[in-house]
């Protein structure tokens, strides 16, 4: 192995651990060596915490052929595995790389226990199988993490003790970057745990919330799926203005945009007549008790916005402030026409349902009076469509 | 160097990446090459994102106790980060390790630019001042993370170049490590963030439930803290019962365990004279509504124990399901004497309040037919010492 792809190796494999998804890291590793040490085939037996085996990754060779990638599958309790994971085998090839000449050398060793002759005839035959002549073990924390398994070089040389060497090193640094690797992993399922756990217990509060108010049922969900479908196709407009933190800020609000009808009496909320301007007022207060009861998260800071105006209109008439046009963002714009669109859609107190196209149609008549004209268009495009 | 310790430092700068806190990273590091190398101070520059400088920490040497740890801080503009930002200045040293001689040769060339011998000028002044006779940069992606500064050797030696070549892939595997553990440090506040977020809308959304019973403002914080604290006792008498994950589920159970009475009409709850059987019967169904509105949220299972029992009795009087002694949860025998005696010493429509001891007194007569002995018993001893 020359001396500058010693070099480019070593620092590959120190990169290693900025690869956090182990597979990919498994198949980086074998495919490089493979190009620069040029030998017949490199694999790694890597051991998988889920199915509580040694899985199989080849590159090169008529291996990877033989052997389709992630079938091959070494239980704890084989041969070439139990092998490894004995502390004791371990000082038969000095801790690091197993040749098969170490494995000759040992068998013909009169000293050489029965039990162990018998396990390394086993772990000779599998090497053959495997078109293997050297196993580099790697370790961490004395768990056999996996096996570098090597074909012969293409050009019929032994591998060298320099080579070897620096094969017991790439081993050390892959355990270390495999076990880094898992961290990650762990970290980041914990994480999107996390994330799954907020948004179902505030979905789960919020259905209980809207439940008090007897004509609403499945409302919430309705305008949060369709305030979504309007982001989306605004982002494929402009990805500038509607990015992954706004889409996730425009979740959280369409979700929690009638939280604050909590704060307004049941018997209002379920009134059958017609209702006086006093409890007409009362309702309109829940955009800002939302906000209020909101306020302390700072993290909800962007979805509050669309909370709090999601009843203003272009022309000024709506509430909380009375804002124009530009004056009310986005993400409540959004809210708005699919909060309207449900309400339409959906039998009241005091009316019936539209039909779906009469109420299209109110809301494309009421484009820059009531609802933003860029949202408007959005969801009108999304209608003829067939996709709402 | 000894072959030996060469191996020791190998190993230990390959396991630097499982150190997770950068500034605990870079003691471990400065310490072990003064210890190893014999040098007479190792330190290292690290760049803070948070100060947006680089700060000094030193290990060793008469230098550690002129600088006070973390006092000595450079600006990006400083002669001796300036010139390790230069992407140019480091072929006059190879890219790798810069030394005095370095410095002295490249003063002394006559090509050398007079504005690059004015800034070298500055750099050996400041090395001096820094006891320092070699400085080997890290960098990620041409990001000058940080430099190791190394002072004499001890026996007055030079530092070899097979010394150098170390400190070398050292300050590079150092790099690699900072820049895991900052991935890590940032994932890790991602999650903490993602935890309050989570928290604190349950807080928020359960006050605005509980707000609609106007007699049990503040009740649902009064009782989550108290279980809490009873917990805590309980843990220092036996860790193994209550462990951290026992703590977080006690904590979201207490915060929703009344969550359910949003299914109660609110003329019920807010009723000012007593309640008939049939009322009465609606307002116990508050542990079950509470669990069917969280039934779905997989990772509060073992929160749903305490909510759904926390008005079982040992005596078997309680409901939902009327059981007994040893078959009602921890969890929720914890959130029973929190809720009682929040509920004693509050107002409530159809009596007032019980003065503190009274409450107490009554929780200890209590004990074994009501409440559980065992939480009762610890209760009564935080009573005791005037922690509630």
């Amino acid at each position: 192995m020359a001396i500058d792809f010693k070099k480019e190796l070593e620092t590959a494999a120190r990169n290693m651990i900025f690869v956090h998804d182990p597979d990919l890291l498994i198949k980086i590793i074998v495919r490089m060596v493979v190009d620069k040490v040029k030998v017949e085939h490199a694999s790694i037996l890597l051991f998988k915490p889920e199915r509580q085996a040694y899985v199989l990754t080849v590159s090169g060779g008529s291996l990877a052929k033989k052997v389709p990638i992630g079938l091959a599958c070494f239980d704890k309790d084989d041969s070439l595995i139990r092998f490894f994971r004995e502390r004791d085998n371990r000082l038969l090839f000095n801790n690091e790389a197993l040749t098969v000449e170490n494995i000759q050398n040992a068998l013909k060793n009169p000293d050489t226990k029965e039990r162990l002759k018998s396990l390394m005839g086993d772990v000779l035959y599998q090497m053959g199988l495997l078109e293997t002549v050297t196993c580099v073990p790697s370790y961490y924390r004395d768990e056999l993490l996996g096996i570098l398994l090597l074909g012969k070089k293409k050009n019929g040389s032994k591998i060298s003790i320099q080579e070897q060497d620096f094969f017991v090193a790439l081993a050390s640094n892959m355990s270390m970057a495999i076990r880094n690797a898992y961290l990650f992993k762990e970290l980041k399922s914990e994480l999107d745990k996390k994330h799954q756990l907020f948004m179902r217990t505030t979905i789960a509060l919020v259905a209980a919330i809207e439940a008090k108010d007897n004509y609403t049922h499945g409302h919430t969900t309705r305008v949060t799926n369709l305030s979504i479908e309007i982001a989306k196709r605004l982002a494929q407009k402009n990805k500038k203005i509607v990015d992954n933190k706004f889409l996730e800020n425009l979740h959280i609000a369409s979700l929690l945009h009638d939280v604050g009808k909590i704060g307004v009496p049941e018997q209002i909320l379920n009134k059958r007549g017609s209702l006086t301007i006093g409890e007409r007022n009362k309702i309109k207060k829940h955009p800002e008790i939302g906000v209020n009861i909101l306020r302390p998260i700072k993290e909800l800071e962007h979805s509050l916005v669309g909370i709090k105006y999601h009843h203003e209109r272009p022309d000024g008439r709506g509430y909380p402030e009375g804002l124009k046009g530009e004056q009310i963002p986005l993400i409540a714009s959004i809210i708005s026409v699919a909060d309207s669109y449900d309400a339409m859609t959906s039998d009241r107190p005091y009316r019936t349902a539209l039909y779906k196209d009469d109420a299209v149609k109110e809301i494309g008549k009421l484009s820059n009076l009531q609802f933003s004209s860029r949202v408007t268009e959005v969801f009108l495009e999304l209608c003829q469509e067939g996709k709402i």
